[in-house]
C-alpha cells in the first residue's frame, strides 16, 4: 500500500472513531488547513528565515498536511497526479529561460 | 520509489532549473503555504459548503500539497513520519470517549 | 484627534514602551496579520455561519485591527482614504446592474 | 460623524446597493478577512522586508480594512473600545520590564 494510502486510512480511521466525518464538509476542511498554516505560520514571526523552533515546525506542517489529505481524499483527487499536473502547467506559466533566477509572479515577467 | 519522493523529486527539480532554491527558505515557503491555502479558501467564499469548482480546488490544493512537500524536504522530515506521530499525539488531546461527536477544541472537552 | 489617530498612537505607545519597533517591518506586520486572520477564522471552524463566541471575535479581530493600523502608520496611509478609494475603484468592477444579489467574482460576472 | 463610522457607513452603502447581505455572514466575512490578507501577504513573498509594491500594498490592506470594519460592524462592535481594550490585556500579557526589547511570545517571556 502506498505511503500516501496509508496516512490516509490513519486520518480516516482517527476520523471515524470520533463521529466526525459530520464535521468534515469540503468547506471547513478549507477553512481547518488555513487555521493551520497560520500556526504554521506563527512560528516564523519575527524571526530570520531560519530561526523557527524545527520540533513546532514539524507539528504544525503534520497539521497542515492532514487536512490536505483528507481534502484530497474529499474530492478522490490522486496527490501525485494533481501535483505532477500542476507542475507541467507551471512549467508553461513559468518557462526555465524566463524565470531562471526570478522570483516574479508569471504575470510579470 | 515511493509516491512522496517522486512528487518532491518533480519538485525538486523544477525548483532547481529555474534557479529558484536561493528564494526557498523555510519562511517563505511557510509564507507561500498560507497564499496558497488563502487561494483555495476563496474558491469556498460566499458558498455552501460542497459549492466550489472541483477543477479549481484540484489546482490550488495542488499548490498548497507542492509548498508543503518543498517545506518537508527543507527540513528532511518524512511526511508519514510526521503525520502519524500527529495522529497518535492527538489520540490523547482527543480520547475517543470524550471527543465522539464533538466538534470541541481539545481545550473545551 | 479623530478616532483613528487616537487607536494608532495608543498601538504606537505599546510598542515603544517596549521597544518592538525593530521587529515591526512591513512583512513581519503582514506575516502577524495573517496568523491573527487565521485566528479569527478558527472561532468559526465546524460551526454555523453566527455561532462563534461572541467574546473571543471580538478579541481575535481586535488583533486584526491593532496588526492592520500598524501596518497602514507604517505607510503612512490614510485608512479612510485608502478604503474609500478601494469602494470607489470596487464599484467599477462590481457596477450595480450586474453584480445585484450575486455572489460572483468580478471576472466571472 | 467619525471616520469610522464614515467609512462603515461607505461599506454598508456599498454592500446594500448590490443587495450583498444575504451573503456577509459572519463565517464566510471572517473567510473573505483571510482570503484578503493572504493576498496583502502574497505582495511580500519572495522579498526583503520592505520590497512589497506600496501601492499594492495601500489596495489589499484597504480590502483587509473592509472586511473587518464589516465584521465589527455585524457584531456592533465599537472599533476604538475593542482595540484599546485589547492592547490593556496585552499590557498585562507583555509587562515591560519582561517585554522589552524580546520578540518571545507571552507564554515564553
Amino acid at each position: 500500500m502506498s505511503e500516501i494510502k496509508q496516512i490516509t486510512d490513519a486520518l480516516l480511521r482517527f476520523r471515524d472513531e470520533r463521529d466526525w466525518e459530520q464535521f468534515h464538509n469540503p468547506k471547513d476542511l478549507a477553512l481547518a488547513l488555513n487555521v493551520e498554516a497560520g500556526e504554521l505560520l506563527e512560528l516564523f514571526l519575527w524571526k530570520k528565515e531560519n530561526q523557527a523552533d524545527r520540533d513546532k515546525v514539524k507539528e504544525e506542517l503534520a497539521d497542515v498536511f492532514a487536512f490536505a489529505f483528507l481534502l484530497a481524499e474529499k474530492y478522490r483527487f490522486d496527490v501525485k497526479d494533481i501535483v505532477l499536473a500542476k507542475i507541467s502547467a507551471n512549467s508553461k506559466k513559468y518557462p526555465v529561460e524566463k524565470a531562471k533566477g526570478s522570483a516574479k509572479k508569471y504575470n510579470e515577467l
